[in-house]
């Protein structure tokens, strides 16, 4: 029987982690360090960071080339189910080999395991080939919420709802009839810009919880293109960017939500 | 100068606080608790442990009696107003009183503080007031997290877009259309019934980190009427419940999504 622990560490500031968080990692006999390709080292980095703070020296950590995502593939949800089947056999090697009696493993997973993240589904693929595996998830502090305390905003207005949706959603759908609020997660570039931005204020913030952390926030018209540009620019510079943002829209009366 | 922190505290089990919350809790000089009524002087007593297990005994613990809300008030948004006016009068009066020279006030927000909570707008009107008051918010954990991770499910499908609202709003609206993951908060029944429930899963719990947690999964069409029953239990031998929920519904195919 393996006990799959998914433990969710925030976005790199290691003062996210949870006491519960620090407890699992204690508890676990082998910790899966995924690396994810040149540009993200940094991540690696600060997950063996989290682990060298808090870990005693009992479990085993092994670090792991993570499959990339074939992002020429033809259709979108195809490659990513490709991908998680490579990274689902990926971990399948390593239990193995690593604890052929079965045993505790844990995953440091960013942010929260619930959001926009594939380990709980990687698991159900383990599950689904055959493996004993009990699943317990360990909740993290997500980007949604280091960025609104990042800009000490409330996520909602007074009562009404918050679509969290994707720089792809959001370029196809525009915004959402009836919400006042939306935040965007997951924009390879800067989906905002399809909006028609009257009415509209930005919240945006990159690197949230790193030494780098980027904020910029204001009217939509004139601080799209501010954070269009220094989005390019610290990308440049680092050589990666991990972005979110929340828009709040004025042009929905209260009344008018659902 | 009023340095204001909003500490998230998660929902009850102290292991919820980050490391961050527990450093932000020793800086304070002050910190305001607040009494909600005796349906709940269970959560003014896991804030009173949260303090004696984390504080030195270097800060002020002050308690106050919270106004009440008036249910009554012929539109629920005014009602809300006039609530947080009164609330804001009350921590005026408490930060006068305890920290007459300034300093550093903590308080203990449910979860996070992003998240249908009132403290960031009461915050902001004791600055409207003139207060020279500065608000760091400081994440934690909210019950939307606690919930998936509870069930050991994620937030969103594969790319999808998710829905956070409220048992008032999904009443006054139904299910919004091509979304697939709705999650539920400040229900004060069960709006899930407004709903045909013709596929679509429920993902429920209550007390949520606490000793009493409950759960319950399955076809809404099953599993409502389960809830429904165990949630008028519950409430009636705790005199009080705090529960959420998640509804997917598999009528809406994944290129139907916006
Ligand atoms: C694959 S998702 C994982 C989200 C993660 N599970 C969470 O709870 O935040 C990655 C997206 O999260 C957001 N994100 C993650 N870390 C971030 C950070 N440090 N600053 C800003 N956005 C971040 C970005 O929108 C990024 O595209
Ligand atoms: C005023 S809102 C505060 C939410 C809080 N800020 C958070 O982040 O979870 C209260 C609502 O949160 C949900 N909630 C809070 N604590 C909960 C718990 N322990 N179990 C289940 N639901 C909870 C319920 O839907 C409740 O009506």
């Amino acid at each position: 029987m393996i006990e799959l622990m998914l433990i969710g560490i925030g976005t790199g500031n290691p003062e996210h982690l949870t006491l519960q968080a620090i407890a699992a990692l204690k508890r676990a006999e082998l910790i899966l360090i995924p690396r994810k390709g040149a540009d993200k080292t940094e991540l690696a980095e600060l997950r063996r960071q989290v682990c060298a703070t808090h870990l005693d020296g009992r479990a085993r950590l092994v670090e792991f080339d993570l499959p990339v995502r074939d992002a020429a593939a033809p259709r979108y949800l195809d490659g990513v189910q490709a991908w998680h089947a490579a990274i689902a056999a990926v971990w399948a090697e390593q239990i193995a080999t690593c604890l052929p009696e079965g045993g505790r493993v844990a995953l440091l997973v960013w942010g929260d395991p619930s959001l926009y993240d594939s380990s709980l589904r990687i698991a159900e693929r383990l599950q689904a080939a055959g493996m004993a595996l009990r699943v317990e998830v360990i909740p993290g502090l997500s980007s949604v919420q280091l960025l609104t305390a990042a800009h000490a905003i409330p996520l909602n207005t007074l009562g009404a709802s918050v679509l969290i949706t994707t720089g792809r959603q959001l370029r196809a759908g525009g915004w959402p009839a009836g919400l006042d609020t939306v935040v965007v997660l997951l924009d390879g570039g800067c989906a905002f810009e399809v909006l028609p931005p009257e009415g509209i204020d930005i919240y945006w913030a990159a690197y949230l919880g790193m030494p780098q952390q980027l904020l910029l926030a204001g009217p939509l018209a004139s601080t799209g293109p501010r954070i269009a540009a220094l989005r390019a620019a610290a990308r440049e510079e680092q050589g990666w960017i991990m972005d979110s943002y929340l828009l709040r829209s004025s042009a929905v009366a209260p009344g008018g939500l659902r």
